[in-house]
């Protein structure tokens, strides 16, 4: 049987090593994977470097129907993957990257498009921070 | 002038090394802070051993009123941290953490409460979460 063909490619792009560090953490949950590319900003870099290191990745691994996860809105690994992501219409660039968007765009990549698989993380971003006491609150409420 | 007092104290506990490459991201925009105390969840590690490392944290830096930021619902450093937020009430434990959360976290410790931060965290957690090509949409409509 041939295996399902993913839909679209994830980056994650953020600072220092946070993104081998998402990679680690979604492998420890969920198995080894190739799914995910990570790539670091460094202090000293610039966003030409980062945009440069986004098309090495891309290139040599022929990438296309592109997901770049960033971990801050307008911070340096955005804005470069922002910037190419003017220049070609098959990317998207998402901010604020936690491990459940990590998780949910590995799990989703054979079903879902890169167009359906973005708003739904958004939703996954809004489910993914719950707080104990509010939860505590809740169900206290209930009974 | 005397600094003004922290509201609370910030531990991170993620799985594999997410919570000290969060901090050290933290560190690269914000700079170098102790206001954030990573703790690791290993494979083999089970939520005995996660609960001790979590205690023996509050125990050595003397911690009270204690925010703890965990990286994903259900999960290993979640359940533990949340055993210990049953058995004291100066402890809540916030799910789907990322980086502009661990700043937020570290930026208003001495501006707000426990009980004030959670719910803040939590509307970060919506806002952080940004699409280039939603936002570039909503650009495209307003002209």
């Amino acid at each position: 049987m041939e295996e399902p063909k993913q839909q679209y490619s994830i980056i994650v792009c953020a600072h220092g090593d946070l993104a081998e560090s998402l990679k680690r953490s979604v492998e420890m949950i969920f198995g080894k994977t190739e799914a995910l590319y990570p790539i670091r900003f460094v202090p000293g870099e610039n966003l030409e470097d980062i945009k440069k290191k986004l098309v090495a990745v891309i290139e040599r691994y022929e990438l296309n129907n592109i997901l770049v996860l960033t971990d801050l809105f307008g911070g340096s690994p955005y804005n470069a993957s922002a910037t190419l992501a003017f220049e070609r219409n098959d990317m998207d660039v998402v901010s604020g990257v936690n491990l459940p968007i990590c998780i949910e765009a590995v799990a989703n990549r054979t079903q879902k498009s890169l167009e359906q698989i973005v708003p739904y993380l958004q939703q996954i971003a809004v489910d993914s921070v719950k707080s104990f006491r509010s939860l505590m609150t809740e169900e206290e409420e209930e009974l």
